[in-house]
Protein backbone atom coordinates (compact mmCIF):
# COMPACT_ATOMS: atom_id res chain seq x y z
CA UNK A 1 0.00 0.00 0.00
CA UNK A 2 3.00 2.27 0.91
CA UNK A 3 5.64 3.31 -1.75
CA UNK A 4 8.34 3.09 1.30
CA UNK A 5 8.72 0.29 3.51
CA UNK A 6 7.31 0.26 6.63
CA UNK A 7 9.69 0.49 9.98
CA UNK A 8 8.01 -2.00 11.63
CA UNK A 9 7.82 -4.17 8.96
CA UNK A 10 12.16 -3.31 8.45
CA UNK A 11 12.25 -3.46 12.94
CA UNK A 12 10.64 -6.97 12.90
CA UNK A 13 12.93 -8.60 10.12
CA UNK A 14 15.89 -7.06 11.67
CA UNK A 15 14.39 -7.79 15.71
CA UNK A 16 17.35 -10.22 16.23
CA UNK A 17 19.92 -7.14 16.17
CA UNK A 18 17.54 -4.86 17.81
CA UNK A 19 18.89 -3.51 21.05
CA UNK A 20 15.87 -2.97 22.54
CA UNK A 21 14.66 -6.19 22.06
CA UNK A 22 13.17 -8.50 24.86
CA UNK A 23 11.57 -11.35 23.16
CA UNK A 24 10.36 -12.58 20.03
CA UNK A 25 7.43 -14.32 19.74
CA UNK A 26 5.06 -17.01 17.28
CA UNK A 27 3.50 -13.68 16.22
CA UNK A 28 5.03 -10.60 17.43
CA UNK A 29 8.32 -9.19 18.61
CA UNK A 30 8.91 -7.61 22.49
CA UNK A 31 10.78 -4.46 22.70
CA UNK A 32 11.55 -2.01 25.33
CA UNK A 33 10.09 1.43 24.56
CA UNK A 34 13.04 3.90 23.26
CA UNK A 35 11.82 6.24 26.65
CA UNK A 36 11.61 4.30 30.19
CA UNK A 37 10.24 6.94 32.55
CA UNK A 38 7.52 4.58 33.02
CA UNK A 39 9.39 1.40 34.24
CA UNK A 40 9.26 -1.22 31.50
CA UNK A 41 7.32 0.06 29.34
CA UNK A 42 7.44 -2.58 26.35
CA UNK A 43 5.89 -2.23 22.34
CA UNK A 44 4.45 -5.88 21.30
CA UNK A 45 4.76 -5.63 16.98
CA UNK A 46 3.13 -7.56 15.30
CA UNK A 47 5.06 -9.88 12.81
CA UNK A 48 2.37 -9.38 10.07
CA UNK A 49 1.86 -6.30 8.44
CA UNK A 50 -1.58 -4.69 9.05
CA UNK A 51 -2.96 -1.64 10.32
CA UNK A 52 -6.45 -2.38 12.02
CA UNK A 53 -6.85 -5.53 14.02
CA UNK A 54 -9.78 -6.85 11.78
CA UNK A 55 -7.93 -7.21 9.22
CA UNK A 56 -5.91 -10.24 10.77
CA UNK A 57 -7.63 -13.91 9.88
CA UNK A 58 -9.07 -14.82 13.26
CA UNK A 59 -6.40 -17.67 14.51
CA UNK A 60 -3.67 -15.27 13.90
CA UNK A 61 -5.13 -12.42 15.51
CA UNK A 62 -6.27 -14.72 18.69
CA UNK A 63 -3.07 -16.07 19.16
CA UNK A 64 -1.63 -12.46 18.18
CA UNK A 65 -3.69 -10.80 21.40
CA UNK A 66 -2.98 -13.97 23.71
CA UNK A 67 0.99 -13.27 23.54
CA UNK A 68 0.03 -9.06 23.85
CA UNK A 69 -1.82 -10.28 26.79
CA UNK A 70 1.34 -12.73 27.81
CA UNK A 71 4.02 -9.75 27.44
CA UNK A 72 1.54 -7.50 29.69
CA UNK A 73 1.38 -10.19 32.45
CA UNK A 74 5.18 -10.45 32.10
CA UNK A 75 5.87 -6.32 32.06
CA UNK A 76 3.22 -6.50 35.36
CA UNK A 77 4.62 -9.31 37.13
CA UNK A 78 8.56 -7.73 36.71
CA UNK A 79 7.41 -4.34 38.07
CA UNK A 80 4.40 -4.83 39.58
CA UNK A 81 2.45 -1.33 38.68
CA UNK A 82 -0.69 -0.15 40.01
CA UNK A 83 -2.24 -0.85 36.49
CA UNK A 84 -1.59 -1.67 32.99
CA UNK A 85 -2.33 0.60 30.02
CA UNK A 86 -2.78 -1.30 26.75
CA UNK A 87 -2.82 1.15 23.74
CA UNK A 88 -2.76 0.30 19.90
CA UNK A 89 -2.84 3.43 18.24
CA UNK A 90 -1.04 3.46 14.87
CA UNK A 91 -2.08 7.12 13.80
CA UNK A 92 1.77 7.67 12.45
CA UNK A 93 2.95 4.05 11.43
CA UNK A 94 -0.36 2.24 11.02
CA UNK A 95 1.21 -1.35 11.69
CA UNK A 96 -0.01 -2.94 14.40
CA UNK A 97 1.97 -2.79 17.51
CA UNK A 98 0.44 -2.27 20.89
CA UNK A 99 1.64 0.16 23.85
CA UNK A 100 1.93 -2.05 26.89
CA UNK A 101 2.53 0.52 29.61
CA UNK A 102 2.99 0.09 33.19
CA UNK A 103 1.46 2.93 35.64
CA UNK A 104 2.98 3.21 38.68
CA UNK A 105 1.69 4.94 41.82
CA UNK A 106 3.83 7.79 42.01
CA UNK A 107 2.95 8.63 38.42
CA UNK A 108 2.53 12.46 37.64
CA UNK A 109 -0.81 12.58 36.47
CA UNK A 110 -1.95 8.47 37.76
CA UNK A 111 -5.45 8.57 36.60
CA UNK A 112 -4.66 10.50 33.13
CA UNK A 113 -3.59 8.72 29.47
CA UNK A 114 0.52 9.02 29.92
CA UNK A 115 -0.12 11.37 26.71
CA UNK A 116 -1.46 13.86 28.69
CA UNK A 117 2.18 14.19 30.94
CA UNK A 118 4.42 16.76 29.19
CA UNK A 119 7.02 14.68 26.45
CA UNK A 120 9.99 16.44 28.37
CA UNK A 121 8.59 14.66 31.46
CA UNK A 122 7.88 11.26 30.49
CA UNK A 123 10.80 10.96 27.64
CA UNK A 124 13.29 9.67 28.87
CA UNK A 125 16.08 7.13 26.97
CA UNK A 126 17.73 4.25 28.94
CA UNK A 127 21.38 3.38 29.11
CA UNK A 128 22.16 0.26 27.33
CA UNK A 129 22.92 -1.34 30.94
CA UNK A 130 19.65 0.09 32.20
CA UNK A 131 17.74 -1.45 29.38
CA UNK A 132 19.88 -4.92 29.20
CA UNK A 133 18.30 -4.96 33.33
CA UNK A 134 14.78 -4.04 32.12
CA UNK A 135 14.87 -6.76 29.68
CA UNK A 136 16.23 -9.35 32.04
CA UNK A 137 13.24 -8.51 34.67
CA UNK A 138 10.59 -9.08 31.83
CA UNK A 139 12.07 -12.02 30.64
CA UNK A 140 12.30 -13.62 33.43
CA UNK A 141 8.37 -13.39 33.70
CA UNK A 142 8.50 -13.88 30.42
CA UNK A 143 9.07 -17.73 30.75
CA UNK A 144 6.78 -18.52 33.30
CA UNK A 145 3.76 -21.07 32.24
CA UNK B 1 -11.79 -5.76 46.56
CA UNK B 2 -13.39 -2.15 46.81
CA UNK B 3 -16.06 -1.15 49.34
CA UNK B 4 -18.30 1.60 47.03
CA UNK B 5 -19.82 -0.65 44.05
CA UNK B 6 -17.64 -0.28 40.83
CA UNK B 7 -19.43 2.45 38.46
CA UNK B 8 -19.11 0.12 35.43
CA UNK B 9 -20.02 -3.42 37.14
CA UNK B 10 -23.48 -0.83 37.61
CA UNK B 11 -23.65 0.25 34.43
CA UNK B 12 -23.21 -3.29 33.06
CA UNK B 13 -26.17 -4.16 35.51
CA UNK B 14 -28.34 -1.67 34.06
CA UNK B 15 -27.57 -2.02 30.13
CA UNK B 16 -30.93 -2.37 29.54
CA UNK B 17 -32.17 0.79 30.09
CA UNK B 18 -28.57 3.20 29.36
CA UNK B 19 -29.46 5.96 26.93
CA UNK B 20 -26.14 5.15 25.04
CA UNK B 21 -26.68 1.49 24.62
CA UNK B 22 -25.52 -0.21 21.29
CA UNK B 23 -25.28 -3.70 22.19
CA UNK B 24 -25.26 -6.19 24.66
CA UNK B 25 -22.99 -9.12 23.51
CA UNK B 26 -21.42 -12.29 25.37
CA UNK B 27 -18.83 -10.82 27.16
CA UNK B 28 -19.60 -7.15 26.89
CA UNK B 29 -21.76 -4.05 26.15
CA UNK B 30 -21.14 -1.52 24.09
CA UNK B 31 -21.93 2.11 24.38
CA UNK B 32 -21.03 4.80 22.81
CA UNK B 33 -18.73 7.62 24.60
CA UNK B 34 -20.51 10.53 26.24
CA UNK B 35 -18.66 12.58 24.01
CA UNK B 36 -18.72 11.90 20.20
CA UNK B 37 -16.69 14.84 18.70
CA UNK B 38 -14.20 11.61 17.46
CA UNK B 39 -18.10 10.12 15.28
CA UNK B 40 -18.54 7.18 16.68
CA UNK B 41 -16.48 6.51 19.31
CA UNK B 42 -17.54 3.61 21.48
CA UNK B 43 -16.60 1.77 25.29
CA UNK B 44 -16.56 -2.32 25.04
CA UNK B 45 -17.22 -2.40 28.83
CA UNK B 46 -16.48 -6.48 30.37
CA UNK B 47 -19.43 -8.09 31.79
CA UNK B 48 -16.81 -9.29 34.34
CA UNK B 49 -14.94 -7.48 36.58
CA UNK B 50 -11.34 -7.74 36.17
CA UNK B 51 -8.52 -4.91 36.45
CA UNK B 52 -6.19 -6.73 33.50
CA UNK B 53 -6.93 -8.61 30.93
CA UNK B 54 -4.20 -11.33 31.96
CA UNK B 55 -6.94 -11.84 35.11
CA UNK B 56 -9.64 -13.43 32.64
CA UNK B 57 -9.31 -16.75 32.27
CA UNK B 58 -7.80 -17.83 28.81
CA UNK B 59 -11.38 -18.75 26.97
CA UNK B 60 -13.24 -15.92 28.31
CA UNK B 61 -11.06 -13.47 27.77
CA UNK B 62 -10.27 -14.89 24.04
CA UNK B 63 -14.03 -14.39 23.46
CA UNK B 64 -13.77 -11.06 24.74
CA UNK B 65 -11.26 -9.77 22.94
CA UNK B 66 -12.79 -11.27 19.48
CA UNK B 67 -15.89 -9.26 20.77
CA UNK B 68 -13.99 -6.10 20.95
CA UNK B 69 -12.57 -6.57 17.72
CA UNK B 70 -16.15 -7.32 15.75
CA UNK B 71 -17.25 -3.99 17.80
CA UNK B 72 -14.45 -2.02 16.93
CA UNK B 73 -15.05 -3.00 12.78
CA UNK B 74 -18.87 -2.22 12.91
CA UNK B 75 -17.62 1.54 14.16
CA UNK B 76 -14.88 1.12 11.32
CA UNK B 77 -17.41 0.10 8.43
CA UNK B 78 -20.12 2.24 9.67
CA UNK B 79 -17.94 5.76 9.26
CA UNK B 80 -14.92 4.82 7.61
CA UNK B 81 -12.11 7.11 9.51
CA UNK B 82 -8.54 6.97 8.73
CA UNK B 83 -7.46 4.41 11.67
CA UNK B 84 -9.24 3.40 14.81
CA UNK B 85 -7.45 3.41 18.13
CA UNK B 86 -7.54 0.87 20.21
CA UNK B 87 -7.33 2.13 24.16
CA UNK B 88 -7.58 -0.67 27.50
CA UNK B 89 -6.56 2.32 30.33
CA UNK B 90 -8.81 2.12 33.38
CA UNK B 91 -6.40 4.46 35.29
CA UNK B 92 -9.53 5.91 37.01
CA UNK B 93 -12.53 2.82 36.96
CA UNK B 94 -9.99 -0.23 37.39
CA UNK B 95 -12.69 -2.52 35.14
CA UNK B 96 -11.69 -3.52 31.75
CA UNK B 97 -13.41 -1.47 28.93
CA UNK B 98 -12.08 -0.39 26.13
CA UNK B 99 -12.22 2.87 24.36
CA UNK B 100 -12.87 2.09 20.61
CA UNK B 101 -11.78 6.03 18.77
CA UNK B 102 -12.25 6.60 15.16
CA UNK B 103 -9.68 8.97 13.75
CA UNK B 104 -10.76 11.21 10.75
CA UNK B 105 -8.52 12.90 8.49
CA UNK B 106 -9.67 16.23 9.38
CA UNK B 107 -8.43 15.58 12.90
CA UNK B 108 -7.11 18.48 14.89
CA UNK B 109 -4.03 16.27 15.69
CA UNK B 110 -4.00 13.15 13.54
CA UNK B 111 -0.53 11.55 14.22
CA UNK B 112 -1.22 12.08 18.04
CA UNK B 113 -3.35 9.94 20.59
CA UNK B 114 -6.24 11.64 21.33
CA UNK B 115 -5.55 12.81 24.90
CA UNK B 116 -3.14 15.50 23.39
CA UNK B 117 -6.31 17.64 22.11
CA UNK B 118 -7.84 19.61 24.16
CA UNK B 119 -10.52 18.45 26.14
CA UNK B 120 -12.80 21.78 25.44
CA UNK B 121 -11.94 20.54 21.48
CA UNK B 122 -12.42 17.02 22.20
CA UNK B 123 -15.65 17.02 25.10
CA UNK B 124 -18.72 17.56 23.06
CA UNK B 125 -22.05 15.88 24.22
CA UNK B 126 -24.29 14.83 21.45
CA UNK B 127 -28.00 15.31 21.32
CA UNK B 128 -29.92 12.17 22.03
CA UNK B 129 -31.19 12.37 18.58
CA UNK B 130 -27.12 12.15 17.39
CA UNK B 131 -26.97 9.69 19.75
CA UNK B 132 -29.45 7.40 18.14
CA UNK B 133 -28.21 7.50 14.82
CA UNK B 134 -25.08 6.92 15.18
CA UNK B 135 -25.95 3.61 17.16
CA UNK B 136 -28.39 2.91 14.56
CA UNK B 137 -25.46 3.14 11.87
CA UNK B 138 -22.90 1.17 14.44
CA UNK B 139 -25.79 -1.64 14.68
CA UNK B 140 -26.41 -1.66 11.15
CA UNK B 141 -22.92 -2.90 10.72
CA UNK B 142 -22.40 -5.08 14.06
CA UNK B 143 -25.12 -7.44 12.79
CA UNK B 144 -22.88 -8.51 9.90
CA UNK B 145 -21.41 -12.04 9.90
Amino acid sequence: MTVKPCPLCERVANAAKDPMLVAELETGVAVLFEHQFFRGYTLFISKRHASELFELDAGWRARFLKEMTRVARAVHAAFKPRKMNYELLGNVVPHLHWHLIPRYADDPKPGAPIWEIEAGVREVKPSAAEAARLRDQILGHLCEA
